[in-house]
């Protein structure tokens, strides 16, 4: 768990810590990896870039400031990170990751948790974008969760998978068992499901988890016209609807109107503040919402479900789940629509 | 919903609204009710106490200021409010809620969306206690819920159950889930649960609604020696442990050592920051951990599980479940170990 490297302060966990030990040498069940690429959680870099003003040396600046400090890059407002991509360097011989030095890895665990020395000063990255081409090395610890990178497909692609690959596979889980009671029960009423920011990495994988696991009706949510025609286009779910999550009214009307009835399922993948009324409006009683941002506040998920007196369950979405990278890579293979909306971001990046 | 009790920001629900609209005149599906106690959430308490260094007059400063400047009790920084009793004053003509006036009632929507007026400068209280004798009126929307004042209970001991009762609901629903799953999968391992905080209120309405919904094997771990012995003489808990939950491995050490495994279920009662990791780290693989405190952080849940690597469910505790409040009263009716805990705390009060 890596709790040696933990600085200050004492007796936590790394991702708990506010600074770690990115001290080089590794334990003996430790992996050291060669940083080529950080990909930055989306509401850190969101909240970096509007302190800043879309400044990208700002951003920079705060970056390196961060990762010096803390030992690991965590943005200490959002508390989130992101993961990396690299080489692994060295393998200590008791690591059971199974690694061997020379393979193209990536993380599948917080950079919020992990050891990490930047090298290189950042001089390739102009701040303007969550992909960060970086020379480095990190520190990986006997229960970190690592994917060597596919051959078949570009790293950047692999990576911008995998960053979210707990979405889908929780997805699919919860709609599953919906789907599941129902058969059981011999209820005929097909298994709704909305995604609040379906044209993103994490929700458009969802929306094909859930028609895959069996929902029988979904809707995209999104916030402008450029996204209800992209996420249209690709045909990922039933129906596209444009409406301002952070409405609480609104979200629900558009969830509601799209679906014939309010949703089973409501998967929160919007990296803003703000939406977890509208999620809970937006879901039938019984139903599940499932919060992906980091954006969430759990204080106003549990009192605004209670305030609206709403039986519906709430989960903070775990971005583990046991097969998750396999899962959304396979998504991105066998779905055209998924490939094409990450095809079309990293292209914008 | 309250939706026309926003001042600003316009467009949020009434619990996100930095400031609600409390004037007397109700709407024809309003109610108004004539205050006579407040009960401050723990997390908000304790942040306030805190901050004040224990001094009791600033306390209630702070508390009018809040209640002044926000036309209702939500603690700027907890985000958390807490509930009242009262006396029905006026019902509109539509409200759905059902109350007479004269009713003495108390409302089981959060103080942080309920429209609220101090008339006595809260002349009565000492600053030093979540309980506070106040005079003032506050509104109920038609879908807030509230709960008339069973006859056969001091309105303290009623307030003091009603105030928690979502958690034993939410916890009977979770285990009773585990329980038919194994049932029906003709599996005989045992269902295990870990109530942390199992010596608070809802700590102890937790542990009597997990052994109830089937539970084989129960434990309670408090932070303090006291509070052990306590729990340990009313027998609500097949076994006691002493551990400090901020810290993750000695807190899953004593879950596991009291249960000869990790916990199926884990429920956090606890309203000090900085649980999370332990509560991960206590809980099996498949198994779920159920947030009730305020205190929870997001992210420090979601992404402290990722990173390690652990597959658990994690619910935010929804204060809201149908039936909620009955059943928690009728826990403390059969319960005598929960009433003598209960009673206790008043007395202590």
């Amino acid at each position: 768990m890596g709790l040696h490297r933990v600085v200050e302060p004492a007796g936590v966990l790394p991702q708990a810590a506010w600074r770690l030990d990115a001290r080089p040498e590794i334990a003996p069940n430790e992996v050291r990896i060669r940083v080529e690429r950080l990909n930055l959680d989306a509401a850190s870099f969101r909240q970096l870039w509007e302190k800043h003003g879309g400044d990208g040396d700002a951003v920079r600046a705060e970056v390196l400031q961060i990762v010096s400090a803390r030992g690991k890059m965590q943005n200490p407002v959002t508390g989130s990170g992101g993961m990396l991509i690299g080489t692994v360097e060295q393998a200590g011989r008791r690591s059971p990751l199974g690694l061997q030095a020379g393979e193209r890895v990536a993380t599948l665990v917080s950079l919020t948790l992990t050891p990490l020395v930047i090298l290189d000063g950042l001089a390739r990255w102009d701040g303007r974008s969550e992909q960060v081409p970086c020379d480095g090395y990190a520190i990986l610890f006997a229960r970190s969760i690592v994917a060597v990178l596919p051959a078949d497909l570009d790293p950047q692609l692999s990576l911008a998978v995998l960053d979210v690959c707990g979405a889908p596979a929780l997805t699919a889980r919860v709609v599953s068992r919906y789907v599941a009671d129902r058969q059981r029960a011999g209820d005929p009423t097909p298994v709704r499901v909305a995604v609040i920011g379906g044209a993103g990495k994490s929700g458009s994988l969802s929306l094909a988890a859930a028609r895959r696991a069996g929902a029988a009706r979904t809707v995209g949510v999104v916030p402008v016209v450029a996204e209800r025609d992209a996420l249209a286009a690709v045909g990922l779910a039933d129906s596209v609807a444009l409406a301002d999550a952070r409405d609480p009214v609104a979200l629900s009307t558009a969830v509601t109107t799209a679906l014939g009835a309010p949703a089973d399922v409501t998967v929160v993948c919007v990296d803003v503040p703000g939406c977890e009324h509208g999620a809970v409006l937006a879901t039938a009683d019984g139903g599940t919402v499932v919060f992906f941002s980091m954006a969430t506040s759990f204080a106003a998920a549990a009192l605004g479900a209670e305030g609206l007196a709403a039986d519906v369950t709430m989960l903070v979405g775990n971005g583990y789940v046991p097969g998750h990278a396999e899962f959304a890579l396979g998504l991105l293979r066998s779905e055209s629509g998924v490939r094409a909306l990450f095809e079309a971001r990293l292209a914008a990046d």
